[in-house]
């Protein structure tokens, strides 16, 4: 029932998710929890996410569970010996690498078809679609889980104008969630896949980072531990001063784009990078997008402008622009970890996919209770990943003692004297 | 009427503060705008505020903005030379560095018998008082500005216990305040501190770091810069998480004791650094707080437990433990860059001194309609006073366009695909 | 006259030869400097090195400039499709990925049996054959640049011992190469390498690295810049104690590998990681090597004492012991950057064949003047290429004036005070 | 028979001294070793040193030893209070904080005028006097020790030009000293006596280096480290070349200047910062020299050309120059971490010292026939030193086996297959 490329690469691709496994060892432990307590046996639950081997792991999480799952994921994120070996493994997929984007349209519908009961979405896919085009699915959900910060986002932005019908966990807001995956994740798989398709050096390069939330943060940390000099363009002023403290120069994008070569855009806004900077560029400046968003550098405005377009490695394809640069991007303007690498590290993803289960596990067993909205993530969940996590670390560390508590507690007695 | 130590160094006093004034442009600033638009003219503005240069610098900025200035600080951290000065300038001073305990609290009547209008409060010392002891002084405040995480959160615990009768404004949580001044200026102002008073290498050391907030994180960022290898104590387990992710080490605080060289405490915790762990630690570890309260460290425990104290270069003080090493407690368990360095770089108390005169403004214009309780600084002072410190380095940042905005807004036609 | 494995792939071999070319400016300078002079015209150049793209556009550069190259490399080494661009282009190429180990002693035969006039060397494969074995070839040799380390410390063992027949230049030892090759060339690449292979998360984890030489400098470098806790062991004490300075672990290979998440050899020793190191690692760590050397781990004692083998990732091999814990080896224990990887970065490869290039032209010039030994490169090459690459960086700096220079050589005049 | 200004502060001076040795520990076993063997004992030996309490233990312990040690200093350097322990401990000093030029002339005379047997010299100021003015001094030095770059570099220069008649160790060549002096400590002690002195935020602000020797490397390492973007200005290509792979900007110094928020020399060279390069900075720059010279920023310049010079805070100078700005000086252009600071960390110093009493030892006992002329120190004596501190450490260290030593030697055999 899955529709998928070649069943045949069942074999390779399993052999990658068990090597995802055995380094995820939260999302083990908390695998053995929901197969204990049954919440999520019988339940049908649909996913959104990039098709890799860390997500094929979270999904047979979910069946080893007992849950119906159903996965979708678009063409440039999906590997298919991957979703072969789901196949095998009882989960219904819809993913090929060379689906047309109407045949992707077709895969949301197919999941939302099913009417899951839990949604694990990314970029608020599946929510959207079925508050626009299939609200009969929002009959039987009992909730989603959020995994972007775009998303989480778009998500606030339907709740504030009303729009939102079903509860929604910003699983992306929770500590153990963007502290990580968006910060040394990114930083980690962005920086190796620019490394890895370039073979350029980074150490002694100007490296452009565009907006300096989490994912800048990260970008930013890992670029200069290579010997890259940092420049930060950002939009809010704390923002921007909070990089300048941090020993980066601070920029307009448009300016920075003149000494830079990377251009990295991390902002969650479309068209953050826009040709009036890239015409700005030094030749050869390479460009990459480590955002959620597949239009934070304006690709369209590159295919527009270019009078050459041409693959010179795998992955990096140069636009020479008619009025002005000839400019390398990589990954197609698609987040670029996973377009043109294998996405965050797996510690990470064994992080953000037990949030994420956790987050799934709390919609089927609370769902019912949360009214329509965007939620937080509670705390205990958030602490509890991050205490599995330490234990897998073996690390111990301390409690407040009872008097510490007491003290907090008692502000009639504080005194700084 | 102010009680200081000794008039005649008013002119001393008044370069340093000179000094401080020539550093501080967005303060500048923000003294234009509080001239011209009066709204601090006529009040009665309380402070209790370490006494040095910068802290004057703000007393001479509400001044010359036309209010009635009365400050109180404890002996240890006051600056005679600065106190003089400010007297001259007209301000209302209760501050010795030769003051009794007695004194201090008799201090803090003074204030509050002169019923401030609003107060611009430390450690909620004021607040405290004036709920406890002299609620006549209720009457008139129309609220306070509190600069410390410890102050805040009691402040918190007050509101919840329905204790809290004014309106107060978490000053400390302005994202201006706690990203700068706690992570930047304490990295900044502790190590130097530390290096200062004991002429002793960083490098290749091991520095124990208890507490992982923003204090911790920016006492953990200099600490590796100077080359020192950072251990991270810590209660929460996902802050803990994140030290680790950072790269450093983390243990309990008995365990990581035992290999420290140096034992730095930022958890706003009573007793965060106890004798049971002090016990274990190695002959000439070196002790210290840069946290808000001064009973981090147990220095009490460390008074009944040496056999001999002697001061062995100024600030730094030896306790010959008679069931435990030899250990060395810097500037006495109080805030370290206070008692035994001149506190924070001035540019960094430029933007915190900034927030809380535009917090007092703020009390001062609509504390009337606020309602008692815990109330954030408005989002528009925070942005405010970034740009105009953005301003003064020269930095040009982008704005949103009408169409991000737009499409941010427009969860119907967001797409990644 | 090339032996490679598949003529039909030179296209694509030739796109990546264009990519280096075009990421190569100082060594395309280079080109035009020998083209001019006819240094190298008609001189028959013997290469041994990598196989990849940037060594293609070194012997391109050759071949340019008139010289007759043979090139010969080991299998492991060896890109096919380069090897084909190359024999298109006029090279003589011995070198194919499956060549078996007879081949490749055949293959060095062949390139002495043409009796270069100056050799491009690596590790000093072809001058301790030309010594041991075929003496014939010495005759008409002017001499050799060699390119590595260890290499640099063999043929200084030969000269002492009075067995060096031809004039030799440490090409390694130019600052030019080992201050940028082996530190910013290794630490970039060998990480990338292994983040690549692995998809693991390097912040949070500890490395141990066995030497700090600059290579293990620059590993050290990265790894904490990515986020992990590094431990340096080493045998040279004042190394050792630079190591502690910079911050990081030092202990003894065995004690650290206990506590290693990552293990990465770089000493030019052989089994600087022995298995009785080996045995005390905890399960799955990673073992690579980043030295010349391919027994710096001892691989030997790992197939050994295995009870299982198995590949688990492309490049990565798990070693399952009999007597210890399943630990997993990347690139076969061959440097790993290019037995897993693409090499070194371009940028710093342009930096080291162009000291290369200039090394051989130096000894096409002056070699029969030289004498038998160990030189070093000129300073003036070195101080070339180094100009040459900051003039395409378009970055300027200052000359000592006269009365600096003046003043640095009157020692009569010269004074603190 | 010492000259010092005040024998009363022997009592601090003498608590000054001992809290250096306790942190000295390398020191101490050095001591250890040369009352035993007696090399010392009866030997005079002239000392030129900053006068600060680690000197004077280095002075303690050459007269433990049984020398007679002889000492002097220039007024900026000295501190009177240690002046008086030493004097009271029995070294001869010559040394006041209030001396004249003329005076400290005078003292070195006098250090002559006793015919050392082995010198410690500094900047080579007692050697070059020797040669020049006091001939007879020559007859009965067995040799001198060196401490700094700048002195090896005079000491090489009287060398080369035939001059120098007695054997000369080039200490500050030895690893256990430039290393660690030279980087960590300058970077530790230039940048906290920076802070100190202006009470300023680093973090943020632009930072010149101008020298990327061992101490600009120091100095930038810390300088990142605290927040600050780094500009490096060298006059050697590959000095320049390395400071862009670490991430530096490259610039001259005149350029650098106009973004400069602090400008650092350390290069050696008089006039490293000129006027003309002065003239271009900011107003309110800060300036200092790191380096050995005091007129590497050109002082007299700003004497020259400032309107007005006034203090505005201690060590900090201001010149209002008539055609530029208004520009700080710290430390009056004297090596700022003894002009405006305490020096080196006491550990640093315990490397350094150990290095010269062992050097000292070995002039006293072979000086005879080492013949004039600069020699290295003995690699025996470096290895010794770094092997003593990382006892003291308690770090362990592998030694290469038998097998790896022979494999080393073994060129016939060694391969890379």
């Amino acid at each position: 029932m899955s529709d998928i490329r070649d069943p045949t690469l069942a074999g390779p691709g399993a052999r990658r998710i068990e090597w995802a496994a055995e380094h995820a060892p939260v999302l083990r432990r908390v695998r053995e929890r929901i197969v204990d307590d049954a919440s999520l046996r019988g339940r049908l639950v649909g996913v959104v996410l990039a098709l890799e081997p860390k997500t094929a792991f979270l999904a047979c999480v979910l069946a080893d569970a007992g849950a119906d799952v159903v996965l979708t994921c678009n063409a440039a994120m999906t590997n298919d010996d991957v979703a072969a070996a789901l196949d095998e493994r009882g989960v219904t997929v819809f993913a090929r690498s060379d689906a047309s984007p109407d045949d992707e349209q077709q895969y949301y519908a197919e999941v939302l078809a099913r009417h899951p009961e839990v949604v694990i979405d990314d970029m608020a896919e599946l929510i959207r679609l079925a508050h626009l085009e299939h609200s009969h699915a929002l009959a039987d959900l009992r909730g989603a889980t959020e995994e972007t910060t775009s998303g989480v986002s778009l998500l606030r932005t339907m709740a504030s104008d009303g729009a939102l019908r079903v509860p929604c966990i910003a699983a992306n807001d929770a500590r153990c969630k963007h502290l990580f995956d968006n910060k040394y994740g990114s930083g980690q798989s962005v920086l190796s896949a620019l490394m890895d398709t370039t073979n350029l050096l980074i150490a002694g390069t100007a490296v452009l980072i565009v907006g300096y939330g989490w994912v800048g943060r990260g970008l930013a940390r890992v670029a200069r531990g290579l010997g890259a000099r940092v420049t930060v363009a950002e939009v809010d002023p704390v923002a921007a001063l909070e990089a300048h403290h941090d020993g980066h120069e601070i920029a307009t994008v448009s300016d920075a784009c003149e000494r830079a070569d990377w251009v990295i855009t991390a902002t969650g806004c479309r068209r953050a990078l826009p040709m009036r900077a890239i015409g700005r560029c030094k030749p050869g400046v390479v460009l990459a997008n480590a955002g959620g968003p597949s239009d934070e550098i304006d690709v369209d405005g590159l295919r527009a402008g270019a009078t050459v377009i041409r693959e010179v490695r795998p992955h990096v394809v140069e636009y020479a622009l008619t009025d002005g640069p000839a400019v390398l991007l990589v990954g197609d303007g698609r987040c670029v970890n996973l377009s043109a690498g294998e996405g965050h590290p797996i510690e990470i993803m064994d992080l953000t996919f037990s949030i994420q289960v956790l987050a799934a596990r709390h919609l089927a067993l609370h769902g019912a209770e949360m009214g329509p909205g965007l939620h937080p993530l509670p705390t205990e969940i958030d602490d509890a990943v991050a205490r599995e996590k330490l234990a897998t670390l073996g690390v111990e560390i301390d409690e407040l003692t009872p008097d510490q508590r007491a003290a907090a507690a008692d502000w009639q007695r504080a005194s700084s004297a």
